[in-house]
């Protein structure tokens, strides 16, 4: 019998190995899917099931080429988790045209395109989870912000949009906002004083998402939080 | 080795036994506290490892004198879910002065003279759950809960500014906003029309509670609904 | 023929006379109740068209002998602003049960009692106003304001539940959310450092009022804030 | 004495005509930009002290023409009021990456665009305001809006980051999030079951566009409803 297929866009050291670590140890083949596939070869190889993809997720057209070799590969997806996202900071005077336009073409258009790829077949068996990994930019709109909280609210909404169409389809639409850092290399150098305290654990949140796509239907979450116990918020 | 204890507050046939049941599952002692214990103390004894207590949440006497019991019959609590909180319906024409005390006497003061007896001791551990239940009015005041909304929104402010003292010592405070009529014999007496999908699966709720309960506290959520997938929102 | 009636519960040196002077100067019958009237008397002399009240506004039965009584003095009020509404400030650990209970009675069961003295009077009219001053507190859970915030976040919801139940009857609710300081000589005091551009200037706040009051009907507002320019929100 | 300027981006016989009336009658000289002229040319000589552009606010370098254009007729703008803003019906499987695309760019870049050009004279003089004109979808992310509303979350949430950036400047940006249906002669004959209190009133928009431009600075409002007072809400 075939495993049941995640897949995941957005493939890095934090969240992404994380999901990909995650759902592989509970039973799913995972697809890798992200621009460069440096990183995502060599961790298929170190989980065994899973398989890497190379796919902007910025541009519909390499969504729908990857996620139909996934399908021929591992077969219909289960449960998509889209975790590409970045954006440039910078307040509305820093920001250029191309700034909001990349963060929303890689935060709203890339997760619409490879959402409405996988729901048909979703609707079809009457199940499956799409998940968006979201950031306090979702919610709020800071001064620094201005390129990514436009197009992480905008992704929020989508998704609180496909919900309430699909969740009575028996696709579970749901969004992690992470209001934290993430625990990354990267971000320990930029941040030397903070205390590992300070940090969201890539496990914890593959964990919410993991426990997401089991949830029993009858009562759903949309949006839950992941924020490290001592974030000042 | 003693289990760890649970306390739950508010004890009937559909959210608090279902909790009741799931954390006893799972291998803790629970303390099960209502007004009357004329169903507790049988799902006491159907439970194996749990023990009922009456208790007027609404009286803050009531509530200290019971735990104060449960920590000398079953020890320090670990997780407290606080279940308690019905209010009178009617829009502000219809509600009286007493229907809004009685609110807000149950949905807030009860539950923080309860968190208050427990924060001592979860502090001193480091570690702790105090989960509060809410519901749709917890985030929205309908022309038809003038006394059940401002009292549930009370609450969920109340656990808010609690989330952010307790978090970073340790004590993980949390609300479950159940978004949708719960399935009690009485809910479908009272909704014969709709079918089993209209309800919030009590199961789901207690689901939801255990899973925050165990959360890496490095991710954790505060807020998360328990909605029916084919819930209007 | 008789000016339109505004009374003003809660009045002091900061929006309450500033609400005073605003509708006196209107052309409104002002009535200033508060809890001792040493300051209140002074103010209506000052204003002339104005007549001040002794009334304790978390008692019920206070508050209604006081609104019979503008009403054989003045006549039927057409604009309630409600102003009454300090709290004590703690965290979870530091506030008392009295704490919260009279931080609720203030600011949600005495603005209750006062509506529903006014409302039928402007139900049979089909128009009237009326206003809460709420504070950032009215929609955030701080960690030291959890005897506060509960208070001000069910005055709220309880606003939207009256608005949704009494818009439609031509009375129009409403809640000014005051998010910063008001600048008071005590709050000068308290904050030697801060510019003047820190500060919410009373004017400012009763110049939302006075226009909330005035808004056509077709295009109302709920919640309006009234923020500083300067605030870092 | 050359009168301050004003500048409606999106005219039709709704908000944009009223804006357009409000802000000449208290003595602006307006510019009316839209994608075509034969309205907006008409609504100029009407008004007087108007003139009307040629700009499709999707279109980056049509805006900035334009804004050009406006600043050597009529001088320096201290008002903008971004009211352009259409966008397709449907859920995320009736919506195409061209309906979200063409959604976002008339919402949320436009609106950067239009900003961006006039921010650095207002922010020299330490006065302007800059309003938006949002919808319900600002707010929530119905399942028949899936282009619409993540076009206007993200605006609104620009908005927010520009205000956040912008206020402590002198630069007033707000939102006014319309709560229900225009009255418009093509809204009535799609819901001729409707009464005439069922719908929002242009010139109660433009009234309350005007409130914000006027607004004392130390008590500025971000967000303000306009919703009818029959609105279910």
């Amino acid at each position: 019998m075939k495993p049941p297929v995640c897949v995941v866009i957005g493939i890095g050291p934090g969240n992404g190995a994380a999901l990909a670590h995650r759902f592989s140890k509970e039973g799913y083949a995972v697809a890798l899917l992200s621009r460069s596939t440096g990183f995502s070869e060599k961790l298929a190889q170190e989980i065994g099931n899973a398989r890497a993809y190379a796919c902007d997720a910025g541009q519909p057209d390499a969504i729908c080429t990857a996620l139909a070799q996934v399908e021929r590969d591992l077969g219909t997806p289960d449960v998509l988790v889209y975790n590409a996202g970045s954006g440039a900071w910078g307040n509305v005077e820093e920001v250029t045209e191309a700034d909001l336009e990349g963060a929303w073409r890689l935060n709203v258009l890339g997760a619409f395109v490879a959402a409405r790829a996988l729901i048909p077949a979703m609707k079809k068996r009457g199940s499956g989870s799409i998940i968006f990994i979201g950031a306090t930019a979702s919610r709020r709109g800071g001064a620094g912000a201005a390129a990514f909280a436009q197009a992480k609210s905008a992704q929020r909404t989508l998704a609180e949009s496909m919900a309430r169409h699909l969740w009575p389809a028996g696709i579970h639409v749901a969004l992690i906002v992470i209001d934290g850092v993430v625990d990354l290399p990267r971000s320990r150098t930029r941040m030397p004083d903070k205390p590992a305290s300070f940090f969201v654990q890539p496990d914890g949140v593959a964990a919410s998402a993991w426990w997401l796509s089991q949830q029993e239907r009858s009562a759903w979450s949309f949006e839950v939080e992941a924020r490290p116990f001592a974030e000042k918020w």
